[in-house]
């Protein structure tokens, strides 16, 4: 009953009711790896490019010799050509360190149902909890052995953020530095709106989002301006509108901060509509 | 050639040249998870019943629920029954949240040899770096969401940090917190002599060692004084001794830091004596 499509990078489809790694992987050992995730609609992986250049990007942060976007094309190709699940996929790339002494990374892509909970993110919105992240973004931004901004395999944190959350009647969490700002939810980047302006945190310790960066660049066409800047929390409770934003939920409003209610905001239908199109600048012309 | 002996919880041996992990297990996909590592000798796993309590604390912090030490002994019953590698292996137990909508962890117990490595750094000692962590071990230890002191499989950090460390001439780190107060190794707890006192720091926000309450255990025994108090990297610098405690590596001498060298420490041989005794308190009588 599995729905899920695992494929090698060298094109071979693997058997998702079978295990793929070893118990000595790195990955599995020590959370040692890097990943990607993003939604495939219709047979279309979203912002694939944009994906594989983070993945670069986190795997020099990790000192990890990852093969090139030629070898994750073959995986993905595999992944997209063997789904039956629907409409709606999410695509998750993964690269271990590999097994011990082996010197190799484990690669491989996998694709899964949506969970359903996503969609009711996107229409009704999400309660979110401020916590503190316990490092200051700019400070750990300095710190290479932090990782901070690398999209590793050791997401325990967020995993955590996310239980705390449901556990005191919330749905996701924004992290706030020690220093007062806001940082990221634990799979989001978080994004205001004031008037006609859209406004995100610097990037300084926290994941540089693909999907924002879409966001950004959509959304100015339909005449919003955009701006990175520091947030604190009050910003967000001020904000006309505040969204997190991602890959594969795309645009969460959140309705509650700290269990003080607040409007979807206005802009949401027309922003989630600009996320919405399939390849992007769709409307540029 | 592997050496590798993996084992199930019910006591099946698993082919360890075999994968064992599925790609949508959360321990690969996220390092949701907790592990423990101990040293065995001559057949016997140390600290086992210490080991298997702090998993169960690091699976209280994570909301897991694992199998109970019964379970665990059957598969390092099975592990230990077959290994045929030499006197000493490193044994660890992994526990990860299991595949997606599972709802039930994937644990296995993983023996395998001991890194040469490890012999090299007790007897010759090691290099540290000082690196900030990001974080105040107090502040963080008020925090549930950010699991310090769980020991989850989410460890890319502190497997960047001994990169870093092997990069700038050094072969391990000490954490030390924002507040500017020690915090511990990537895998190791800090462990300081000043006279005949040992001191370590104060488990809020890190990994409270089970190595070390062995060693202050054994150590008051012979006459030593042992403490748990703050400590400030000077105090590293004027310890009389200063050593990595852990599981397997045993007693570390921490023999420079940042650049600076350092005595290996007149009581490294007595403490490394203590440490080796195979079930500790042999010689409480």
């Amino acid at each position: 009953m599995s729905k899920l499509v695992v494929a090698l990078l060298d094109g071979t489809l693997v058997d998702p009711g079978q295990p793929l790694i070893h118990a000595d992987d790195f990955g599995v050992l020590r959370g040692d790896g890097i990943f990607e995730t993003t939604l495939v609609v219709d047979g279309y992986a979203r912002d694939l490019t944009e994906h594989l250049a983070r993945l670069e990007v986190s795997a020099t942060m990790l000192d990890l010799a990852v093969p090139g976007a030629a070898d994750w094309h073959r995986g993905i190709d595999t992944v997209l050509a063997n789904w039956t699940g629907g409409r709606d996929m999410v695509l998750r790339l993964v690269a271990t360190r590999g097994r011990e002494n082996a010197g190799q990374p484990t690669c491989f892509a996998i694709g899964g149902p949506v969970n359903p909970q996503i969609y009711a993110d996107r229409s009704i919105g999400v309660r979110v909890l401020t916590l503190p992240r316990g490092f200051a973004g700019a400070a750990a931004a300095t710190m290479p052995w932090l990782l901070a901004g690398a999209k590793t395999l050791s997401y325990a944190i967020n995993m955590a953020a996310g239980r705390y959350a449901h556990a005191h009647d919330a749905d996701d969490v924004i992290f706030v530095g020690s220093d007062g700002l806001v940082l990221e939810g634990p799979t989001a980047t978080v994004v205001i709106a004031r008037g006609h302006t859209l406004i995100t945190p610097p990037t300084d310790g926290i994941l540089a989002g693909v999907t924002v960066r879409r966001l950004y660049r959509d959304a100015a066409i339909q005449g919003w301006l955009t701006e990175t800047a520091p947030l604190k929390p009050t910003d967000l409770h001020e904000a006309d509108g505040l969204w997190l934003v991602s890959g594969v939920r795309l645009l969460a409003p959140v309705v509650s901060i700290d269990g003080v209610p607040r409007s979807i905001g206005q802009a949401t239908e027309e922003l989630a509509g600009i996320l919405a199109i399939p390849q992007g600048l769709a409307q540029k012309d």
